[in-house]
């Protein structure tokens, strides 16, 4: 699938190598505007190859330039750029070639924003956005078609809230955090005592604190403290539809995948991977390092690095049902392995 | 529960047997303005009779007419349509008094729409949407109140997005197709590289594609391609919040019940039914066919049609504790039955 | 954090003594102005000590006034407030100290009303929202901007939907319901009939209603129902991320935590507590205070009180690995142990 539009950056492979400080092979005058596959790009696209098992590819690829490690361009006979981290290096230079939406500094005019919110000069507002009291947007950020920001919330510059975004209250987001669409921080946590037969509501004073570089999700949500802040530290990537319950703390660096879950008040360390739909309860803490495979349930707190699990693998429906049976009488049936008596 | 509402459409039994060639049994004479249940449907309401296990509740209901089969209609002394398949019977003449909101071709005057997009003029668009550059509303569609239409997109000929729903760049919609408040497609793929300790962004160039017929539930998200476009072919059928990834590629009249999350890559065939919740990992296949029940994970490719499990059954909370510990000794357990020592 | 903002209240901690019928230790002329955790409170600020793994902080605690059982209180050297549960009487006097949005009587001009509807004059109806025929706003009630409602819904007096929330059609919230943004009420449920190769949509007749004071969380969906309506009783809680499908009925007081999904037709009843992730399947019941742990699968009914789960227990992925490989031979070993032949 290429995609033509208007305006299209071009390059040339020697540009390219130049800039991005990488090794060059053959043509260097071939000209490129866009990006494709290997088995995919024509003769005027970038490809990549990182994964080995796809080298087989590369003899029958079109592409007009490929993105290589140096010991894969060895008899390749197109023409190559040589990097260290192929798929590093093709990122840098695909951002290039992506068109991005037109938004023009100011604030469209159907805004709502109220008197007492600071609006950065270069900074877009959409159409349909209402920004509340007290609330400041910085120098270069974007809010989209139809986001609300609450009182009291901050955009730090070069954010951008791609549309429909909400920041309910009490939201502060670093620099260049980048937040999808159907994003909802910054409402009520779940706080909830029962009172006399009935809930009584907790109310939730604390705010979200998002640090630099930080990317939401679509559809994800990141509910206010309690009390104190909700926090993600700088570089957290969460993918879409993640909930993230009220006072949760994530370390830097830290990336989970789709429908992940995180209850409130748990402390995730740096540089861990949640995979997806996968659960963690509340008030427990897991420290740097730690993956957790998709799906997989964390019940206590982790305290050494390293791939933890939980779950059972896919079978058939009538084996499963079968060992889904005889698992309500494990117990007993290790009883009778180690010849203990049923409590 | 019966709802009146001004303007309900009515027909005659006989009329409803004859549009819909149905057999007639009773009083053809009868005015039907809406339907209801067995049990719950009065004498101008039409009901149906499909699973066997309501049979008994076939004497005493006081629905205008029962669409059934026609052994079940023998000795039945109200007004039956007779029917090879009822449900289906019933869902086609269901549709007759559905109230549909009022929508008017043209375009709102709050809408905001790029110069360069193209609107069908009998299209309807709702008010505080907005429409991006270079794209496309087809012929008899419908975008509801509040709509955010990005750049590059497509609205197939009588497709309906009912309200807050997110084309964000390169969507592509077939005709026909429906979609449900606060879906978001064509997000960031969830593309990341690990780069000197920091993440980064890789560009999400591709788009997405769905086919003619294909309906989108609510809150549910589906990423736009990294390069290549992620796929939805014809009458795909996807409930609630359901997350597909980047590159995702749906068969033909597969459905997915609600919050299944599909991961990046993964090829799904024709014809499959994924459970609620369930999970399936990315880069892997499945063929067509294929049944995954309700919280399933899927973690390597299916090439056998047939239905698939995994997980364990619910038991009370004191009995499981005890089988999930012996579930962590399982591999000491069974090397002692069968006689091997322990690696 | 200690967030300071404009027109924040200020009482005498003798003052919240007399309101909320509390005992008062120590200095009754104390002026709280907001509140805190036990650990980090300012002198202007109230805290609470409920749960006794949290008296260590006590001593050390710089809260202007704590709320604590009065055994708690010996020998305590602050001011403390006595009362019989402190954690729903910090609740309470919480509820004081947490700034609200402004949000004036009326309609705001960019608001979209069908002449139809009907709007209680000291109703709020923010920007961007739109109202469709027939519909209702009661007395008191609060709609956000970028709120979507279709024909034929009803907002009881005093409900509060936040910003961004869709009533789709046929919705009716009770009294001081609280509805967070980007939830979706009254959608399609997902009703299917294959026909000839082809999915038929079966309409959607039904509605949904809200009993009063449930709290609806952030990108939560109810669908409506397929012939009658989907409920929700009184004082249902639900956080974040849920999904109720079609005819779904919830009984009083049941609370769900963050990404729980109940498939149609299912009826849970009162007092029951849904733990994070956790599923129904569709057509069950599940009686009164049935509590379901994090991330189980209900799969049949249940009929006595108490607490159930599914699924293993986290491990290290390589410990895991094994397990797993031997819970595929579940049924063989457990014949083996058992001595009885394969089937």
């Amino acid at each position: 699938m290429q995609h033509s539009r208007p305006g299209s950056t071009v390059h040339t492979v020697a540009a390219l190598a130049e800039r991005f400080a990488l090794g060059l092979r053959g043509d260097g005058a071939t000209a490129i505007d866009g990006v494709g596959t290997l088995a995919g790009a024509g003769p005027s696209q970038l490809a990549f190859l990182a994964n080995p098992r796809y080298r087989n590819q590369l003899a029958d690829s079109r592409a007009g330039a490929v993105v290589m490690r140096d010991e894969d361009a060895e008899g390749y006979a197109g023409t190559a750029l040589i990097a260290r981290d192929p798929y590093s290096a093709f990122a840098r230079m695909s951002a290039l070639f992506e068109p991005q939406p037109q938004r023009v500094a100011g604030v469209h005019p159907s805004a709502v924003v109220d008197p007492s919110a600071v609006i950065a000069e270069d900074a877009h507002v959409g159409p349909f956005t209402s920004i509340g009291a007290r609330s400041q947007v910085g120098a270069g950020a974007t809010i989209g078609p139809g986001c609300v920001i609450g009182d009291d919330c901050v955009v730090g510059a070069g954010s951008d809230l791609i549309a429909r975004v909400t920041l309910v209250t009490r939201v502060r987001l670093g620099q260049r955090v980048r937040i999808h669409p159907g994003a909802v921080l910054g409402a009520d946590g779940f706080g909830l005592a029962m009172d006399a037969g009935r809930w009584l509501k907790v109310p939730q004073h604390g705010g979200v604190v998002i640090g630099d570089d930080c990317e939401i999700g679509a559809n994800t949500t990141i509910d206010r403290g309690a009390i104190e802040d909700t926090v993600l530290e700088e570089d957290v990537r969460l993918d879409n539809q993640i909930q993230i319950g009220h006072n949760v703390h994530i370390g830097a660096h830290t990336a989970m995948a789709g429908c992940a879950a995180v209850a409130g008040s748990a402390k995730i360390g740096r540089y861990c991977l949640i995979g997806g739909a996968a659960g963690i309860l509340g008030h427990l803490e897991i420290c740097d390092r730690v993956v957790i495979t998709a799906m997989s349930l964390v019940s206590s707190s982790i305290r050494e690095p390293g791939e933890y699990s939980s779950g059972t693998g896919l079978m058939d429906n009538r084996s499963w049902r079968k060992n889904a049976a005889r698992f309500k009488q494990l117990d007993e049936l290790a009883r009778k392995i180690k010849g203990k008596p049923n409590q």
